[in-house]
């Protein structure tokens, strides 16, 4: 499965969030990760963000996809999927 | 089509971007916004997005769907999609 997540977390919790979410997905840009990931992986990161973030104040955001997406990239990339692939 | 787009703009251009990208799709959250598009507005979105941010600054991913993904939304969801569909 192929997710790309997106989060809108208070500033508290952010570096939280996306310091484990780096851990197991590729950055994109502020507040967005994606990458491929086993259903078992999917349960983990689904598990630990329920623990990191505030229900009531904070959001996530998650696609689930069959395969990476066609994408299109205006201005600058800040982290070019080429690295990661 | 449908596409999810995210941005990583600077606070001197980002509430024009937002604004612009109100009137054409669904806004998600901070800095996320997606809807089903035709391959002319898709274009005339670019068009207005190339105007409106800085290119060596500024950064626009485009995902590009087929049709409306599947996804699971935890915490708040800021501006729930049953809204629209």
């Amino acid at each position: 499965m192929y997710v790309v997540i997106v989060y809108d977390v208070n500033v508290k919790r952010v570096n939280n969030v996306k310091k484990f979410l780096r851990q197991h997905l590729h950055w994109v840009q502020n507040s967005v990760f994606e990458g491929e990931v086993t259903k078992a992986e999917f349960e983990r990161i689904k598990a630990t963000l329920r623990e990191l973030i505030d229900d009531e104040e904070d959001s996530v955001v998650i696609y689930k996809l069959r395969s990476m997406p066609a994408r299109e990239v205006m201005g600058v990339e800040k982290n070019p999927m080429g690295d990661v692939i």
